[in-house]
């Protein structure tokens, strides 16, 4: 078995200053790493391809697992946007005197190891790295063994650019693909600080199931959106269509469309764009009533509420008030992203009040849950969870504060 | 076995809505509290009575259990401080419209559900209603068995003054005082959003390895303070004798004196204030050489080194550098709070900005570390952890947040 107790002492102690790195010496890594990448193009692409050999074209992870000329510059375009972005670290949270002339500081710093588990997708291991070495913190990384050759490939980019700059390349480790590695990983408290899972609700539930170190969940998203008595139905149909056919692959998309049973008239309106894009619905029976028979649309079971579909499928829920959607988003809502249309101020500010959820809306899609579309830059995930970050995770949330306190003798 | 699983649901229910009640509400229910409280005096300290018959006067749990009507009276006082507290409650952190039209906010919710593990203490009970109550969170207590009756005493004045407000006293319940209990809450991932141990290192390292809800660890305090090569001896004797017996039993009082080589002339002054309170000094080698016999001073293990001693008792480390103080503090510090005594602005900004702790001082007594000292209210412990909340946690971290999102038909 391999010791990875050391290889996470190494981490942890040559981490231990990128916090103090200054932010031009971070700059210039990351251009580093964009030259040496553009130069190594046939080598990742090689590396690739040997791991696509293993894989069914057929099996949805393939395209996941494609790297491409083209994508690896749509990387290159993503690491020049985190050089961009302004440094998380050394920010001043708040400072203040005390009345005994104690100067009191709280500023942010790193959160120290950063563990990510991820599946076949290599461009997270250039991300996650990027927003490690800009937020000062360690990383180590456990990717799927079914982009194994791809990972080592990018890995040793990302070290020679390291190396190139003088940062300890010891500080940013990918762990073999190996389910001992996971399991070391999730058992190492003394050596990392959080680990974030990235992939399958699966690969999720285990890494919170089984992990003794802090644990960010990111993904899951059972969608809501509520259009309500007095919604408008221009802006439902667009909503709507947008929410679940933008992305139907991603958190943030619909999943189920509640809508009073007042509206239940302008049903027909409201799905029509969306049998034209293919997505199958799902509708409860009142719902089911109100719609004319067509191939694509079924009467929901129960397993259809509260599921994310990640696809092109949607369920409908009729409720008799407003209250009631209330309710039904509480009973099945993972929290993530739910939506209102409608035009009552009450309605409206009473839902932005009581769901709870990361991200609340009334009269926009849901398609806007993302960091870089909140304005905060490159995303680590979406956070399901209350501590620490809710909602899109971006550079800020990949930092802690320290408490720095400048005395003059002072005692208590 | 109890049926945990619909008290927990019932506590999530009832408490789904508690980050919206009006704050006036929750001062009159506070206020409710002191009234019923003190006219209940005569009850409490006979369940008091009842808890302590059963405990040996030696134990040192004997006194903290222990109520009087004076600490009572001490307790109303500190109710009264948390009304007085800002709400942390529906606090704009961040708020922008995007280009599209948008409006960003994002505002302070509760976390939830809290659940507090404690031992025998019962005036933890009064103070994390109080916090929880102002937060908007639900509460589930899990006391010693050793103060249980006192447990059931408070709650039941605690109920009295939520249903003479209209709040649901669901929302706030004690657990019975049996193993079963916490094995429960520690699994309750649906219903708890964080579990806070108040108390032992062993229980507190109980929790975090078993617990299935997120843990936020409080506690452990392994702090040093090193006296560098500049260090003024007259502000030195002050702080290291203040840091080490105002309070010697708390989190944030000195374990390790680290001092330069060069100052081990100035060691049998430093060290006479403390001898003189009886405190007892495990000195190494070097810094034994330079002290006189004396009854307190012992030869220094290694066992004395990264030990939170809790009482009158503290290590001596010699170092022949600034660089060897950071390394032993790195070595052997739990990240709690961490102290320089310099007149060296050199090595001070680099000690505050290298060293990784909570709370990090420049010639100032570690016994500052607390909520209140530092302007932020009564605190339901300091953290030792990087997630979430570093150092002091008060109201504000008793807090998640949600971003609302409102909009006039964007799609994205």
């Amino acid at each position: 078995m391999h010791d990875y107790k050391s290889l996470f002492e190494s981490v942890r102690r040559s981490s231990r200053r990128l916090g103090l790195l200054e932010e031009d010496l971070r700059k210039k890594t990351l251009e580093s790493l964009i030259k040496i990448t553009l130069e190594n193009i046939p080598a990742i692409l090689s590396a690739n391809l040997l791991d696509l050999q293993k894989m069914d074209k057929e099996d949805p992870k393939y395209d996941r697992l494609l790297l491409t000329e083209s994508r690896i510059k749509g990387i290159v375009e993503e690491i020049r946007q985190v050089i961009s972005l302004p440094s998380p670290l050394h920010k001043i949270l708040e400072k203040r005197t005390l009345e005994n002339g104690l100067e009191l500081e709280k500023i942010t710093v790193p959160l120290g190891v950063i563990g990510i588990i991820y599946e076949a997708r290599p461009n997270v291991t250039f991300d996650v790295f990027c927003l490690a070495l800009k937020s000062g913190n360690g990383l180590i990384l456990k990717g799927g063994s079914d982009a194994d050759s791809s990972n080592r490939a990018i890995m040793e980019v990302i070290h020679q650019a390291l190396e190139e700059n003088g940062i300890p390349k010891e500080a940013f480790q990918l762990l073999p693909a190996d389910r001992s590695a996971t399991q070391a990983l999730l058992e190492a408290v003394e050596y990392v600080d959080i680990i974030i899972p990235r992939g399958s609700q699966g690969l999720i539930d285990f890494v919170r199931k089984n992990s003794k170190v802090p644990v960010i969940e990111t993904g899951a998203g059972i969608v809501h959106t509520y259009f309500d008595e007095t919604a408008d139905l221009e802006k439902g149909k667009a909503i709507i269509l947008n929410a679940k056919t933008r992305r139907p692959s991603v958190c943030n998309s619909l999943d189920c469309l509640i809508i009073h049973q007042s509206r239940l008239d302008d049903l027909p309106g409201l799905l029509l764009p969306l049998l034209e894009k293919g997505v199958i619905v799902f509708a409860d029976k009142q719902a089911f009533a109100h719609l004319p028979s067509h191939p694509l649309i079924e009467l929901a079971k129960e397993e259809h509420f509260g599921t994310e579909f990640l696809s092109l499928k949607m369920s409908i829920k009729t409720v008799s008030s407003f209250e009631e959607a209330l309710d039904h988003i509480e009973k099945y809502s993972s929290k993530h992203s739910e939506a209102i249309i409608s035009e009552n101020q009450k309605n409206i500010e009473q839902f932005l009040n009581v769901v709870d959820a990361a991200a609340v809306y009334a009269n926009a899609s849901t398609a806007f849950t993302d960091g870089n579309q909140f304005g905060l830059g490159a995303e680590i995930g979406i956070s399901t969870q209350k501590l620490h970050a809710r909602g899109p995770m971006a550079l800020q949330e990949l930092t802690s504060y320290k408490w720095v306190v400048r005395g003059n003798g002072q005692i208590r």
